[in-house]
């Protein structure tokens, strides 16, 4: 995943869009493998895309598709590609259903919002219209978070199925140094589950939550039979 | 930034770390230009090193210094820079610190914690002991957002002080789309101000917050002033 703006990189705004689509690609069977944020510099969106689009299967980017001077997203994708852009008169119909009178109020700004770049399909905005589109295996889609969560529930249907990513959790109220020695065991007796460990401090108590993955419900399943009697030999007295 | 750990990528855990740099580089005069997020994969992690120390003047790295298997930050940074890793007397004497009978809870596991590539500067850490470290430009602090926080406090003021970049914004509350094109013409007169948009949309009623920053305290000022009173003429009654 992309996240384009300047705003995610000063710190003042959150990104909400990356754990949603994080989320919502893991219940449709795919692992998010890399995120990036980029400022609204076009050679640095256009790198972004370049250098995503050929290690992942898919690619999704949030931000910078409205109507302003630095929503440049469009276009950096389509030179990315090496095509055209122009506005394109289905996204200009759209967009005009969303104004009473299209003739004044879909202005030049406006009108940005319908360039898209050649050969891409469009992904629905039934919030405010204002298209994101596909070009190849890169899904163009926009920063707040109410249009992008929409759209992304609009594109993932569209995308073929993977195997389920499933994951489990334990949480072992041990400090890490105490739970690594005995954890690296289980993980390597289990080479198709994905284990991890998130250690946790609240209240000056140490603690962890041990979490694995996998697309195998049985081995998951034996990897936290595992899980759990290290939990239970760690927890007894010595 | 470089944000390390399949438990961020899954959408688990919001990194919280990310926005607390971006504000603490933002109040010394860094601004942030990229952030990415890999997996607990070596190969991901050594190519984002490489990547972005070449790149940027500071790199910082979240997460992947614990004791687990997982924690493969260290030997990641020192495979990145070509140079070998150990544990270091300074580190296992800090780590000591740590336990009442270090010879027996300073197991195997824990040690991997004091392994500190060659060259590298240590980075303090008074909440539960483990140093991060520097190493050239490239700065690596634990995930645990307490632990990356007082590692950032220890290490920023150590960091050459940059201009400071100054900030103001204006709420419009008008469709982003009014609003983009006499925006456009205040960015277009005020270059050295770099003028983001950033639409939100409450109880169907569409604005903006329009975030203004440089380093020119009295460039700032004026683009502000264009700002306002461009926001005056669009709530002016036509």
């Amino acid at each position: 995943m992309i996240t384009i703006g300047d705003e995610i990189l000063s710190g003042r705004t959150q990104d909400a869009n990356m754990p949603f689509l994080a989320q919502a690609l893991a219940a449709k069977g795919i692992p998010m493998r890399e995120a990036r944020t980029v400022p609204d510099v076009a050679e640095e969106i256009v790198a972004a895309v370049n250098a995503l689009r050929a290690k992942y299967t898919h690619v999704f980017t949030s931000g910078g598709i409205g109507p302003t001077h630095d929503d440049i997203t469009a276009d950096c994708v389509a030179a990315a590609f090496g095509v055209g852009i122009d506005v394109r008169e289905d996204a200009r119909a759209i967009l005009a259903t969303n104004y009473q009178n299209p003739d004044v109020d879909l202005n030049e700004a406006r009108l940005r919002m319908a360039r898209i770049p050649d050969g891409a399909t469009l992904i629905d905005n039934p919030v405010s219209k204002a298209p994101g589109f596909s070009l190849g295996n890169v899904h163009v889609m926009a920063g707040v978070p109410k249009i992008f969560q929409t759209m992304v529930e609009h594109l993932l249907p569209k995308l073929a199925d993977g195997l389920a990513v499933l994951s489990d959790a334990i949480r072992i109220d041990e400090p890490e140094g105490r739970i690594a020695g005995p954890l690296r065991k289980v993980a390597e007796a289990h080479p198709e589950v994905s284990i991890g460990c998130y250690p946790f401090q609240v209240d000056g108590a140490f603690g962890a939550n041990v979490v694995a993955r996998g697309t195998d419900p049985e081995a998951l399943a034996a990897a936290m039979t595992a899980l759990r009697e290290m939990a239970a030999s760690l927890a007894a007295p010595a």
